[in-house]
């Protein structure tokens, strides 16, 4: 028989993949892992405290521990893996699930549109398809979950580059599309001598405030206002880019990088940031799937290869451009002026 | 660093699994690889032929490559794979895109669903939810996407029931719950001497005898209109229960077994067909998560273990009772009157 041979079992695990996505993204927004904190908690006692009723529980709570979020011990009572615990427990700051309530609000729902966005060229996502940010940022609910989205999904992110960039060598540094301010946090945690802070757009001024002061940094770290489609950069001696340039058209990603070659004095460096496609385009499917995600919500965004990168830099004015891996998913350019 | 021993990754790609998932059930809907059944086309040309805008268009073909469903040449053109050339084809008998296409138009949204479900018990899927099938039936494009959606999902099991069940030691069989017919075609093209047919709602009646007739079997299989919460089951040597009891609550799985014993004759066979859950509910998610999506859609359904469904079949006066594997994915149990 021929299907003996040539078998479908990819063809319908993929398919079917979106239901094991969407069972965690319901579980982080529910808060499951947050409740197992403490220790493991038998089934009716843990569906009581996350609010969801007897029929679904016990098939998804095991559906949990066949996907690996979950364990069970021989009493059934249900625990966080070493990797939720330590994730996906909202009281840790190292909780990576404001990310994956994003997706679950936000993302999630956007991505049913996506025949109609690869019909039309044009973005479904309302607020955030007119291409300005301050639209989006005009509901405070959205705001804030695209704040703490964007912290969830910088944190390790940030963490790598606090340590794998030479920071010892500057003595300033701007984060251009800071939102709460994730990475200048961890980079004032780890410089005690570097001062700096944070450019977005005037909304993001209290959440970025109240985040750098829950972390007791107010002194070193500071809010610029500013619209960088409209403003100038503000200056200092290291400037980071990271997730913004895949937001935006061609045009406006090289007009950013001349910005940033602008503001920055003789000497000073710009880091770039980004899930980046493989330069064949044919092995890293997320950065790919990024490249449409910027399809569905943008009007022009798109993801890119680092060869594509290093061009626009060059062309910028940078020199000595190198490109370095920070997360098994993520690399930064750096480009010094 | 704890996360240097702890790694969030697999987290981080289950959240996300969704777009990959959605990426091929797009291209389903589009028909990508029915257009590359004839041989490689290059971007443009295959954008135009699915009706796509240029914008899009390398970013989805290229992660249909990553996610290993194209293939892409050295002249940039794209390809099938042996596998999508076989069973993503919708001009090949082997198509089981009817499922993805399913997928998309009607699961894949209402899993957007899942918190609502979780917390209430109560399913999220208006027609479906009321318990009846004649609800959902009564919209003809839903008929039809239903039932396009169980062939596609049923060939692959059918092909190896025709094969792995004894059938040269019965004369006649019906599938309960036949949708198109898919099962009862497969059966006697195998078998040159057996006769029988579908039972199923009024309504499926002329999506049966369509698809029976394009398969030159109208002389042996036969369509029998009823509802099996009403009526009596129809009688045969062997009587086949495939992805039907999952959609029910548990009396009613029970009485569903009753009527299908009472129909038999002594010594004849119910054969049971299911995404079986491990008995263990530790290891097979995608049964699991077939049972969530019972949540979501139906008033009461659930799937289960092997072990459940061996008791169910013993109480109803079922003997000889055994299960064996079919494919990857879904088992058979049979028990003998």
């Amino acid at each position: 028989m021929e299907s003996a041979a040539v078998m479908p079992a990819r063809i319908v695990q993929l398919g079917l993949a979106f239901r094991g996505a969407k069972t965690l993204l319901s579980a982080a927004e529910l808060g499951v892992f947050t409740a197992l904190a403490e220790g493991p908690l038998d089934r009716d006692t843990l569906a009581k405290q996350i609010g969801i009723d007897r029929r679904g529980a016990r098939d998804f709570f095991d559906a949990l521990v066949a996907l690996g979020m979950l364990e069970r011990d021989d009493q059934g009572r249900y625990g966080n893996t070493p990797e939720t615990a330590l994730y996906l427990d909202r009281h840790k700051p190292t909780y990576i699930g404001g990310e994956l309530e994003h997706f679950n609000a936000y993302v999630y729902p956007h991505w049913n549109l996506l025949t109609q966005a690869l019909r039309t060229g044009k973005p479904q996502s309302g607020a955030r398809a007119s291409g300005h940010y301050s639209a989006l940022y005009a509901d405070p609910a959205t705001l804030e979950s695209l704040a703490k989205g964007m912290t969830g999904g910088s944190l390790l992110v940030a963490k790598a580059l606090a340590v794998r960039f030479p920071w010892q060598d500057y003595k300033t540094f701007i984060d251009v599309g800071c939102a709460q301010g994730c990475l200048p946090v961890l980079i004032a945690q780890a410089y005690s001598d570097i001062a700096g802070g944070g450019f977005d757009l005037p909304p993001m001024k209290p959440l970025f405030e109240d985040y750098v002061r829950e972390h007791g940094l107010s002194q070193r770290l500071q809010f610029f206002a500013g619209d960088f489609l409209q403003d100038p950069l503000p200056t200092a001696d290291v400037l980071v880019l990271g997730r913004v340039l895949h937001n935006w058209d061609l045009a406006t990603k090289k007009m950013l990088l001349k910005k940033a070659h602008e503001a920055l004095p003789a000497g000073g460096a710009l880091i770039v940031y980004e899930r980046l496609i493989d330069d064949d385009r044919r092995v890293n499917a997320p950065a790919l799937l990024a490249s449409l995600n910027m399809l569905i919500m943008t009007a022009g965004g798109f993801d890119f290869t680092g060869a594509d990168c290093i061009g626009w830099l060059r062309e910028a004015g940078f020199r000595d451009v190198r490109m370095e891996p920070l997360t098994s998913e993520v690399s930064m350019l750096i480009g010094i002026k």
